[in-house]
């Protein structure tokens, strides 16, 4: 038995009927706005209205620090993940520049990043463990109880964005070695082989992704209590980011509001999330499609179609940000385009 | 020998060096943005530029009248052209809702509409033949007097928008029967057989389908002078709006403009500008594969890979108005993510 705090109730279908009505009398040819034609329909499902919005949206990026990083599973230093967030504070990473470009709000969450912040203005302080997880080559990266802790806190989040008028939120992370995470997710949670499943991340070369996908093999054969369990698997190979990032979907969903997921690693969120409760993918547009090669397994699992490619192997909620306008668009279009009937333009022969 | 006023310059590679040194320099993993990193490339070789301008973005929509239209090759009557001006007039299709949603500025052309609008405040009267072109089942579509009008005339407006300060342009096109006439130009300039450039424009059934590659088979069959010279191709098939938006193209890439091409109909004058100045494409930005069965075999002469691929097949500069803020994240990525010194980052292992 799952917590109830983890169950999400599917999109009312109610308004599908009148909303295809809605979209097919639109000055357009039968169908011409393609996927933006399914994103409509699925606004107005989980906004519930012929009429949605999608107010104040909002990025949140989840960091945390993985006991792993230092086996040898990165191309970059662990010590890149607090660099990589002071960056996020400082305005100077991509995600920043993408949210800015596209109106979208930011907040940074300190999952649990081995490094201490002091009190910082624009950083959320949620650390579930000082110095990161376990490196599960060794034990759990994490408790059932951290695990527990994180996606309440991930949770908790979100209420407070809801509560601030926010209708859709995207998610982004940063930590160094949570591809090899999401690959181990990815395997446990879809039955992928392994070796379909883990990718260069940010830049490994041939000899670097042999011996990480050695590591992570030897990670799984060290697991006694083997489990295809989502929490089970989120809290033995999990980071803390991942593991908020699920907590915080599962939120966003109960609350109705849209919920963007980026690549590779927000998708061994959604993995989680979809095994919790599978009526969040009512919930869920998947924006990216990602250049890690685990992506695909995941996609094919949860029979998700992202709105882009762009090579993008970034994260940070990279591929999120920039698929937004998309999202926006499609709401765009239901509320704002006329008729064949309001505009006098003649129907199809 | 074509007019010198459609000649291009490629665009200048003396910064590309300095250019991928930058976008290498910034905080992320080398190659991490993926096709943005391109576009960044591009952007600044043709703005000239480490850290180029795209201001005052607009999108030009050149509307006009197919001879051939009322001879069964469409779905739509040929009164939807006129009256879907109206409609751009009046600000309600879907190009006036992206336009809006994502700050471009729109313009909207009468290249040669079977309608008399009048004076309009928000329309550029621009016909090049007050009735449409021929009914090339008949005739040439246009004359080469016409066909070169219509090229200056899209000259001219781009020069207007340039005096303006804008430094990136989209186009759209709106005209009942223009998937033909693009299908006809796409098989004359790349050679790729008539059934593979022949599609269901706006929602033909199989019959309609069949029809309609009929008819093109037997425009092609009457033409005595058959030629692969692109104006003579253009003028033998082109819609008025074609062969405007072609010479819009080839100015704004003068002008060192960054172009924004759509899909398929754009796709056609895009071929056309390419054939006549080969050096057009260094500014041409695909934005859209689209739905419509010819474009394959556009971008395959062209060898584009466009941005993002939405099922769309509406025309009217939808696809660029949607990838618009795909482009400007990557400038704005240029100009304004850290460097890895900057940030303090630390670099790759």
């Amino acid at each position: 038995m799952h917590s109830p705090s983890l169950a999400v109730a599917p999109a009312d279908r109610a308004l599908d009927a009148a909303l295809r009505r809605k979209i097919d009398s639109k000055t357009k040819p039968l169908g011409a706005l393609g996927r933006l034609e399914e994103l409509a329909l699925q606004i107005g499902r989980v906004r519930g209205s012929l009429t949605p919005t999608l107010a104040n949206p909002q990025l949140v990026v989840f960091a945390g620090d993985h006991g792993a990083a230092k086996a040898g599973i990165s191309a970059f230093p662990q010590d890149v993940t607090w660099q990589m967030v002071e960056n996020f504070l400082a305005g100077g990473a991509a995600i920043n520049v993408f949210a800015r470009a596209n109106g979208i709000g930011l907040t940074v969450v300190d999952a649990g990043v081995a490094h201490a912040f002091g009190e910082r203005p624009n950083l959320l302080n949620r650390k579930v463990g000082v110095g990161g997880t376990v490196n599960y080559l060794e034990d759990a990266a994490m408790t059932a109880e951290q695990c527990a802790s994180a996606l309440r806190h991930g949770a908790e989040i979100v209420d407070r964005l809801a509560a601030a008028g926010c209708e859709v939120v995207g998610y982004g992370e940063m930590g160094i070695g949570n591809t090899a995470a999401a690959a181990l997710i990815t395997h446990c949670l879809t039955g992928a082989p392994l070796a379909d499943c883990v990718g260069r991340g940010t830049g490994l070369d041939d000899a670097g992704l042999a011996r990480k996908q050695a590591l992570l093999q030897q990670a799984l054969d060290i697991w006694a209590e083997r489990s295809d369990d989502p929490l089970a698997v989120l809290a033995r190979f999990g980071g803390f980011e991942i593991a908020m990032m699920a907590g915080a979907m599962l939120a966003a969903a109960r609350r109705k509001m849209l919920v963007l997921v980026d690549g590779f690693i927000c998708g061994a969120a959604a993995l989680v999330a979809a095994k919790l409760a599978p009526a969040f993918l009512d919930y869920a547009v998947f924006c990216h499609a990602s250049a890690e090669a685990g992506h695909r397994s995941q996609l094919a699992a949860l029979q998700a179609n992202p709105l882009v490619s762009l090579d993008l192997r970034l994260g940070e909620g990279t591929g999120a940000a920039l698929a937004w306008p998309l999202v926006r668009a499609a709401c765009a279009f239901l509320n704002e385009m006329a008729s064949f009937e309001s505009a006098g333009v003649s129907e199809q022969l």
